[in-house]
């Protein structure tokens, strides 16, 4: 008997049929022997409804009244399984974030788990119950709602999976899977079967939506085997978990491109130690995050440094660096806008050589100058014109054998 | 600098609009130099809509998750009740139940207060706070989320304002007040200025919708002053108080009419001792709720029994009236629906006499026959024919001079 928690998202619970196939999902786990904790979302559609009436009534809604108005959805959801599973004559309890001590911070919206009790759920197991749980939300030590932000719900279930040491945690949402590359970009990608913990970080940290970063960093640190599968599809999705022998047979198991970053160069900028610091200081203080820099060699004691910030915070950038770049005697400053980022993931690639030639010979192949490179143990991410983007990313996919089935995947 | 409490129906926070009239009407009290501690429902037509998702998911939902899935309707209007609070820079803060330590029974979906901590509105007033609390709700002995039942938000209001001894709790409603009857059919019916609590249950308790009796006794039994009041216009509204002097000046407050109800009546019942208690036990155990009960003298060791119930539960009844009345050798049953109950209220009935006199007399002098009669120290109650009713409202109205603007009210 293994014991699973199983998340469904938003669009699962969406309507009165589909919390009814999700009950049919929860039987049919609890008739396999298994015990069951079940996480949901709020209906999809829901958060945005009541996000408007917060809107409509202050421009600027508190957060914590915002938490308090947004964590009803889940309890709606919640309440509407458990009535359904009860119908069924199986024993299900609704439980809030509180009620299974969730304990969070106060960064109202944002909230991190500082602690998961648990206790109500344990004892709920003992006496054959299954807890329907609410995603999304804790309580801090004022015993206020928070909420967790993005992803919420999935972090919830990680977390309850972690603490009760639960076999698996499978979160059920509208895609099958983590795939090869985004399958709207490269038709030819296919569904990973088992991929490990770092490089769904990566993934998921380089564009990948269908699992945010803070929920795998979670199932890592608590080592939970973490599944994603579709709740509308029967079938077997992707197995997040450590790395094993396997998982190195291959030298890239993903590659994504991120269309969401700019360029900022300063071109003509004196070489003296401590530049980049005195350049990025307040741009880290302004709560811009720099992702990829390059400092060219100088010539004639002049360098060009180049970096990336969010496509988004560049009108709340600019000044900033207008100022620094003109304290530090920079001969200009320019922004790129249309850039995209495309990277390979894998950790194959500690054992593999010559994936970042083959990458830049493949790209150099199809006539796509690079622009920035940045590499790590088990990635390597170009900047390359924004154009280029879906050509660059299909024929490394194939370049690197995506197309096939990975050995040992 | 007065303590009040003030609660908002469902109606008064149906819309956003309306919301910002509740927010005028609490910054005003406040700008008064009062502490106001705010009481909210749910939106009008959210508690409707969430039963239909209950209802739609299961036949017959579970009362616990029901109560889990009918909370979250106040949490959304203190929450956005206290966002815009907040914006216009006063210092309002949103708290559950739960938060505000409303402790009740594990009767789901009508529990009944068991004590009222209250502590963190007390720390919220001493640091200026305005506590905008979610009615209708508390939590049991084990944590769970229980509802009130109806009428369960002004419980919520009373309760706080008994705990914290406010000097007054004010029910602001759809209504500015209680009529001397309902204006819908006696048009000259006035609003009545001031009501003891007794007046005022007997009014409630008989069909005057305007407040819950549960309400109206919490107030009475820890003297709080309860004022009924119009979310929608400007004025005074009716004080319900402890009896005064002045109280007693008039004879009748108040006139109420009740369709509700259905008469029975077991013709031929041997008369011996305890024939009651036989019939009316089995009645009482399938909790249905017996009003007025007559016997009629005997007439060669025979009597006739009648009683009324309410109208709703006449199929439910009469199952085991036939059977007991087989067992106990009556000759036959007789149902009778098309009856009204129409009463005079008034603590004044004490002092004077001859109100039964005149209210038969009033009766019999518009051909209206009278069924039954029941009299407390405050009330006498008639049933009449259904058809009578508002002629027989009217009449009484005029006769104890209810159009005219009583004397010391």
């Amino acid at each position: 008997m293994a014991l699973i928690v199983q998340k469904y998202g938003g669009t699962s619970v969406g309507s009165i049929e589909r919390i009814h196939r999700v009950a049919d999902r929860v039987e049919q786990a609890v008739k396999e022997g298994n015990k069951v904790i079940v996480v949901l979302s709020a209906m999809s559609g829901e958060t945005d409804r009541l996000m408007k009436l917060a809107h409509d009534v202050a421009a600027l809604p508190d957060e914590r009244e915002l938490d308090m108005l947004l964590s009803t959805g889940e309890r709606v959801t919640i309440a509407l399984l458990a009535m359904v599973l009860r119908g069924r004559g199986l024993d299900a309890r609704s439980f809030t974030g509180r009620q299974v001590g969730i304990m969070t911070d106060s960064a109202h919206t944002r909230a991190r788990i500082t602690r998961v009790a648990a206790e109500r759920i344990r004892e709920a197991l003992t006496r054959g119950v299954i807890p329907v749980v609410a995603g999304f939300q804790g309580i801090n030590e004022h015993s206020d709602v928070t909420t967790l932000g993005r992803g919420g719900s999935d972090l919830t279930a990680v977390a309850l999976a972690g603490a009760l040491k639960a076999d698996r945690c499978v979160i059920f949402t509208d895609v099958d899977g983590v795939y090869t590359a985004d399958p709207n970009i490269v038709p030819s990608a296919r569904r990973i079967n088992r991929i490990a913990y770092e490089e769904m970080l990566e993934m998921a940290s380089l564009g990948a939506k269908v699992l945010q970063s803070r929920s795998v960093e979670f199932a890592a640190k608590y080592n939970v085997p973490l599944e994603v599968n579709s709740s509308f599809k029967e079938g077997k999705g992707t197995l997040v978990k450590r790395e094993d022998a396997d998982m190195e047979a291959v030298a890239v198991s993903g590659i994504t491109g991120d269309r969401n970053q700019a360029k900022i160069t300063l071109v003509g900028v004196p070489d003296r130690p401590g530049i980049a610091a005195r350049l990025l200081g307040p741009i880290a203080k302004a709560n811009i995050l720099v992702d990829m820099i390059i400092q060219n060699v100088s010539h004639e004691s002049l360098t060009d440094f180049s970096f990336t910030i969010p496509r988004v915070d560049v009108k709340k950038a600019m000044p900033i660096i207008e100022e620094t770049a003109k304290d530090i005697g920079a001969k200009s400053v320019s922004v790129t806008e249309a850039i995209a980022k495309v990277s390979l993931v894998g950790v194959g690639m500690r054992s593999h050589s010559g994936v970042a030639a083959k990458m830049f010979d493949v790209l150099s192949h199809e006539g796509v100058n690079i622009m920035m490179i940045s590499t790590s143990e088990i990635k390597i991410s170009c900047v390359i014109d924004e154009k280029y983007m879906e050509l660059a990313m299909r024929a490394l996919h194939a370049a690197f054998g995506l197309d096939q089935t990975p050995v040992g995947k």
